[in-house]
Order: C-alpha cells, then structure tokens, then sequence
C-alpha cells in the first residue's frame, strides 16, 4: 500500500534510536508532508554531513575539521586527558562546559562477548599520547557500568608506566537524587566516599 | 562544540514526531556513526521520496504515480469513498486489509480556531466526487473526536442532496479493552448500539 521510496524511508527511520516501526512510520509521513520544509532540507543536511564530517585522528571526536575543534584550540588545557567511552560520552561532558583538557573517545569498552579488545579501542594509542611529558592526568570517564569499570582499570594498568596522575569520576548520589530512588551499590559508594561538611 | 552541520541534523532530526531535543541528539549521533550503512542511504532515500512522491490528486494519498495506486487498481470497488482525516488515517485502514473501496484525505478537519474551513479539506471536491452515479456509499472515518465528528456530520449535510448512503465508522469498546479502563462516553456509546449476542 506504500511505494517503494515511503517504505525505504520507514526502514531506515526505524533503524534510528527512539523510533520504533510505528514511530519511524509517523515520522515518514510528517517528511512527505512537509517537503519542502523538512523532508528536503533534511535530506541535504544529511548529504552535507556525509560529506564533510570525519572522524579526529587524535580523539576520535567528528568534526569537519582534523584535528577537531576540541584538539586544535591552543585555550585548551594538553595536560589532562579525559577518556570517554564515545562521542555521546564527550558531547555529554563538554556539556558541562567545566571541564577545559581534551579526550580520547574509547569508540566503544571491553566486552569478551562482543569481541572487543585493547586494540579495537586505541588503548595503544592512548598509552602513547599519555607518554608525552605535557600529559599530567588522565581522567577515566568510562560509564560507571561492568564493562565501564573493566575497561577504566585494563587503561589505568597500562597507563601505571607513564607516573602521572589516573584519576576516576566520582561515584555518589546524583544531584536531584532521592535515596528511596537508588540502589544499593550507589548508596554504598557515596557513604564510603562522604565529606566533611 | 558541535559543528554546524551536526547542529543542523539535529535541529531538523528534532521536528520529528517522537523525537525530543536530547533523543535528536542521539539519532544525529547515531547517524554520523553509521556513515555508510544509514546517514548516505538515509540521505538518498529522502532525496529520492522529495523527487518522485506526490500526492494523489483524486484522494489525497502519497504516491509515486498520480492518481495513486488504490485510485488506479481497477479491483478496487468504485461504489465506496472512505473519507479519512490524512494519510495516516488511509494507512491504518488500509492495514486492515478489509476495506476494498477507495479513500478520499481531508488533509485536516473543520476548526473555527485554526481558521480551517471547508474549502481547505476539499469538501466541495468530495461533493462532486459522490454525485457520480457509480458511487453509492461514502464511509465517514474521521476521528472520534469533537473536531472529527463535527466535520463528518458537516459532511453528511453536505452529501444529502447526492441520495447515497452516508455511513460512520461504529463506536464501542474497542477489541482487547476492558470496562474499567475506557471512558464513559464509550461505554454509554457500546451500550446504546447494543446488538443482539
């Protein structure tokens, strides 16, 4: 009952996090409606990034510029490394906007499951860049998962030959957090890790 | 620190429906991550719907071809015009897979706030559609709703000259639903169309 092009369209929607089939299928049908307002310019905005983001060769952040932005501004801080699983994990860090060293995106963790060793990550690479003597910290910005944990210690062990500082976020309750809402392990962590007050 | 054609991604990724700003955010990433596998295709696919769909100029459907391929299949019944609110509407029905007729798209409904009226659904197109002899019943399917039930009985006062059958979809307990959960309209709406068991 849908061409080809609409049921193309919905397929590949469906492929984008947040939208199931049902989902993917409204979004299909509100580009077709609104072609010249959306369906179009979204169209070449997805060509145009096609075309001109890469990935950085030294942080593995995407930019249309190599070194990316974030590696190429003098302002920055080249004393502190903050590794972070991927880009989510550095866009949700520059965020933040307190936080003025560069990063080094991991592009996924440790996973014998999934197949994913030292080398598909760059931790190589990553002890090498750490060797430079301007490096002083890096800081371990893995997600605070199983797999995170796992991959921040194999990067702190091999970072040990390097003498400078390896440091971790800090585990606790969130800003905003209810202790009814959390779990133990995290209760745990910030009573073990209180401050005087 | 997100150049501006990701910035652009995810402005226009976030007037999708189902997507918010931060699920946006993560499409776009997704997207740049993916590279050859979803942003290229999926950049091709809407470059290759804005080309070649159109809308139906008899009903209203999206189609590569006008009239679309319900108005043109001569195995559909031409006696029936199912008369829905948008595309989204002939979709559903046609998922069915039971209504063998062909569709009339309102692209809206009558509302005195949005300043829609009847020359902006195309009612008068309808009327003149119907009053070919060949058609015998027109099914109003817009939503259960005010809007929708006020621009179908406007419709059916419309059709009254034309000596058809002006059919509405029925209303009552929707399958799989239960007693508790529904609405009193609904259930008073069941009850009264009560049939014999």
């Amino acid at each position: 009952m849908v061409g080809p092009e609409i049921e193309r369209l919905i397929q590949l929607l469906s492929r984008l996090p947040g939208l199931g089939p049902r989902s993917a299928r409204r979004a299909a049908l509100r580009l077709v409606e609104r072609r010249e307002t959306l369906l179009i310019p979204l169209g070449q905005a997805m060509a145009e990034a096609a075309a001109k983001v890469k990935t950085c060769s030294v942080c593995g952040n995407f930019d249309t510029i190599d070194p990316c932005a974030i590696c190429s501004d003098p302002r920055r801080d080249t004393s502190q490394i903050c590794v972070v699983e991927d880009v989510a994990g550095l866009w949700a860090m520059e965020r933040t906007g307190c936080f003025r060293g560069r990063y080094a995106v991991l592009g996924g963790l440790l996973s014998a499951l999934d197949g994913i060793g030292p080398e598909d990550l760059g931790i190589g690479a990553l002890v090498e860049r750490a060797s430079d003597p301007v490096v002083r910290e890096v800081i371990l910005a893995t997600p605070a998962t199983v797999e995170g944990q796992t991959t921040a210690h194999y990067i702190a062990d091999h970072l040990a030959p390097c003498q400078i500082t390896v440091s971790g976020l800090a585990h606790g309750v969130p800003v905003g957090g209810e202790l009814d809402h959390l779990d133990d392990g995290t209760i745990t962590a910030a009573l073990r890790a209180r401050r005087a007050f």
